[in-house]
């Protein structure tokens, strides 16, 4: 058991907590919790840290895994970086796919984020694309990190079943997803026809800009076709992760009813 | 200009900031930033509190209002509860609305939420909620407090213009809206028709419950109709905001539609 937060494990969780740097470095991710331990795909797991008190509370067999370290209670909470830590932190190996993951199927169904930039709306968004059937997410390299620990606890296990992978060049994506037969959808306060105007069950991926500014001029005017969202009120925009639930939902409901 | 933190006024926005009793006992709440001042209603504003280069930066002539109070930078950062201040504090009067507020278009369009807790999710319902053109939000006295700093933030402006109230129980309200002609809807997991197959063109409201736990049994069974959010792959649930929003947009998009 490691009983003090001295420990070089302990000063490295940390680290790993806090920085998308050491994550990167050393290919790995931090998930918490019970649900995100038994959700994670076994062959990633690469070690398990557990408090003690959780240990006992749990026994033995619920944790079979060869890898594991047991905190002391003050220690788990120091590694932790949740205001009420669940007492399971999985040290986890990162995932790399590439666009040919993310369009196995016939007429995917993608998402596409440029800089966009709070973790609690990319895990949201996440979370929602596997609700909503989607094939993957592509982020652009100014995008928040994915493995950012509020991203992950936001996803509620889904970033383990959603491919994703960050592109330097979205515009040289959209080239390659057009050449596949996926037409692009960006969500524009300017866009010409309602989101709920176009067919959706063909190839399609959604483009969603940074929270303060939107998309960029450059990408939109890449994208086949600008959709908007209606809005009533005085109201400027949407949350990022709301509007991309409307356009994941209605192209959901379309493709379910055939 | 007030040029000390132990100032009492500064001591009292601190208050503000952190405890949802001071908020309720002085009948106030803050609302932060450029874009919170511009749209605030004038007749609610008590007092503005600015730092010393953003009233500068803006010059007199963007301050017009009667009770306007200078603090120095630092003094001003220990007020507010951001990572990057954004400059102005409004002390704003609280809103007093009633059922009747909510409902006096026909056929009302409205929200309940029950003990919804996350500050953020409750913000980004309101944005939504004006957004697709709701007439009001209804919130189980158990729910999140609206005027946390958080919520405020989160609402970008719609907590001004959208009508809310806290309700001691959620029951009594169904029956009253049942009365008017207004059928409720529970988003549930074991909703037997998908949320895209009910008529929302009528006097409708949508039950949303605790972002853990879904909705009480209780309160579900006083419900018109249970509906489903199809949800593909492993997913339990979406966020409660996102479900939230699903439900709205449909009901948006049946009404702009007729």
């Amino acid at each position: 058991m490691i009983t003090s937060t001295a420990n070089p494990q302990v000063k490295n969780l940390q680290q790993l907590m806090k920085k998308s740097s050491a994550r990167k470095e050393q290919g790995v991710f931090l998930a918490e919790g019970v649900k995100m331990l038994l959700e994670a795909p076994p062959e990633r797991i690469r070690k398990i840290y557990v408090s003690k008190s959780l240990y006992e509370e749990k026994g033995q067999a619920f944790f079979p895994h060869a890898d594991l370290e047991i905190l002391d209670d003050r220690v788990y909470r120091a590694a932790s970086d949740t205001k009420t830590p669940q007492g399971v932190l999985c040290l986890m190996e990162r995932f790399h796919y590439t666009l040919v993951d993310l369009t196995k199927r016939p007429d995917p169904f993608l998402i596409i984020l440029e800089n966009l930039q709070d973790p609690g709306n990319l895990g949201t968004i996440i979370r929602t694309a596997e609700g909503a059937g989607a094939d993957g997410i592509i982020l652009s390299s100014d995008s928040v990190d994915i493995y950012n620990p509020k991203t992950i606890r936001a996803t509620m296990g889904s970033v383990y079943r959603v491919p994703f992978f960050y592109a330097d060049d979205l515009k040289e994506i959209l080239r390659e997803l057009k050449a596949r037969g996926v037409r692009s959808y960006a969500a524009h306060l300017d866009g010409a026809s309602a989101y709920d105007k176009a067919d959706y069950r063909q190839g399609c991926a959604f483009l969603i800009g940074n929270e303060g500014n939107g998309l960029t001029t450059d990408l939109s005017a890449c994208a086949d076709r600008l959709i908007r969202i209606p809005m009533h009120g005085k109201l400027e925009s949407l949350n990022a992760s709301v509007a991309a639930a409307i356009l994941m939902y209605e192209a959901c409901h379309q493709r379910d009813n055939g």
